[in-house]
């Protein structure tokens, strides 16, 4: 029964971890397993310590089995398969009031503003708790919470079946949307410079370019009959994305903005105006999106055995945000939450 | 019958107007009134050498009467009181054929790839004369090209009755956004530095800011319950611009590209991410927008008489385009094409 603390830049404390009896509409989740995401890296970075109370549980791609229901839950049984939507909205903002509660102003991240899921026994709203097929292996359900965000992605840029979607950045989060774009009948091209996430997604039999190679546009032109791709979205989060996203977007393309951007970047604002693109914020999900993203997961449309590339116990949490952080051969890095 | 010739960087030169027989499908137009837009003082000026073939007639906003119609012309007779709008699409691209004829991949506008309508004799396309009520006086109704520019504007902005639009730029353009804007039931606020175009607006009832005085997100918000702009209006083309358009438009917003970019500018893409703010490119016009203009000015919902500051002989165009140049006392101006 342990659990991942963060404490500071780069100090990650694994200790015994203390379970927590659910409350008032509360359950508490047995975790089985939980995916590291890139957030999870700015944590570590301490990029994100003005939102975090430290020492903080971290993790937020968690699934699991409820192991104890607090009063007033219905629905739920101990023993159930279930995954985690890890965000809480204040419900009272103008956001929430207008039902996009997944963008509330005072939105809290649970796993930064709240105990995470990187730990044995996780005690959580259980609004916020959606159960699993049976049939669903919960080590590919830590895969719903960002199955969720590609849904999510996909829904804001309103792709459709034949449409062409172009993908910049093939980490994890572009993975996935590369991946539901393609299962959802689009056509997909990404855009990768890691060798080693170039050759994964060409073994997921996706198209793959790396745009220092050049070529890119043309290609993209070539292949939707000099029209250009309708839907962008952009993953990267730096300012060569910026640069990139409104180049081969056909007139009124959609750009989903996905990547989360340290600080302003240069855009093309003429082009957006010249032919009339339209860009889409895109944060985290909705509820309709988790539910989809659980469907998906189940229905092995994703393949999680390939995009997992680590299966790491817990004590080598902080190996696995190395590996992220200085670029290794990893994808998706998971940690086993039950010993 | 004179006409108004760019001939290179800061060169009109007035000359007498050759008029053309107007062949199949075309009506020459005996022109009344024809404004001044920021985009003749960027040909003026040399910026749009790359598109024109010199010397050419400028200018795109012209009202008059039909003069003559060619063969094959049915619906218009010679003393009809008519609007022109200025471009011309090549209905073979991918935009043309997506129905986005006014963002074709070859858009031609007349005064800068063809000949425009300063001066008295024009000869255009019959499909793209507009007939005009005969009530409506010519002089205004050489507001009708600028005025469709802001009503295609809102309609992309989707801004509705009720809503709070933030217009950025109070110019010809930015003007008449707000003033249709509030037409339609919008509430709207203006930021602008310029104090003559400052004072004329709230003369015209808009409300104004200075946004250098500061203070200005923290208005919106108030004036919002902590919620922000539905819409916000980008018109300023500057980068100050871009920084201020996602500041203060809500969850959601939409904001509308207007203003031309000379170069790219920095975005924080990172409030278009966290608030799901949606950008729309917003181009000249469609059919729709031009006939909703005509009935607008037609209606005396422009305050015409307050915003066209100046009518000039066309021999005093240049002065009207240096009073632009240099940021004179002037909102729109006008050249009287009759002479």
């Amino acid at each position: 029964m342990k659990a991942a603390y963060y404490g500071g830049s780069r100090q990650i404390e694994i200790r015994p971890c203390v379970p927590v009896t659910p409350g008032e509409g509360q359950i508490r989740v047995r975790v089985s397993h939980c995916g590291i995401c890139g957030t999870d890296l700015h944590v570590y970075l301490g990029d994100l310590d003005h939102r975090i109370r430290l020492p903080e549980v971290i993790g937020h791609e968690g699934s699991g089995t409820v192991a104890e229901v607090g009063p007033g839950v219905t629905g739920f049984a101990a023993g159930d398969p279930v995954a985690v939507m890890p965000i809480m909205s204040c419900g009272q903002c103008p956001a929430c009031r207008a039902g996009n509660y997944h963008v509330c102003h005072q939105l809290k991240v649970i796993g930064i503003e709240a105990p995470g899921a990187m730990q044995a026994s996780w005690t959580v709203p259980a609004n916020l708790v959606f159960p699993l097929p049976a049939t669903l292996d919960l080590q590919q359900a830590a895969l719903v919470e960002p199955v969720a965000v590609a849904c999510h992605d996909i829904r804001m840029g309103e792709l459709r079946a034949g449409e062409y979607a172009l993908v910049l950045g093939g980490g994890p989060i572009g993975a996935l949307i590369a991946l539901v774009a393609k299962h959802k009948g689009a056509r997909v091209l990404v855009t990768e410079i890691n060798p080693f996430r170039i050759a994964m997604l060409r073994r997921l039999g996706l198209e793959v370019v790396d745009p220092r190679e050049g070529g890119w546009v043309e290609r993209v032109m070539e292949e939707t009959g000099g029209a250009g791709a309708d839907v962008v979205f952009e993953v990267t989060g730096v300012a060569a994305g910026a640069e990139m996203m409104t180049k081969a977007a056909k007139v009124r393309g959609r750009i989903v903005i996905v990547g989360v951007f340290a600080k302003p970047a240069p855009v093309d604002i003429y082009k957006i105006f010249a032919r009339e693109l339209r860009l889409f914020g895109a944060r985290v999900y909705q509820r309709e999106d988790f539910a989809e993203a659980i469907d998906l997961v189940a229905a092995k449309a994703i393949p999680g055995d390939e995009l997992i590339t680590n299966v790491l116990p817990i004590d080598e949490l902080r190996y696995g945000l190395d590996q992220m952080a200085t670029g290794g051969d990893v994808m998706k890095i998971l940690i086993d939450c039950q010993s």
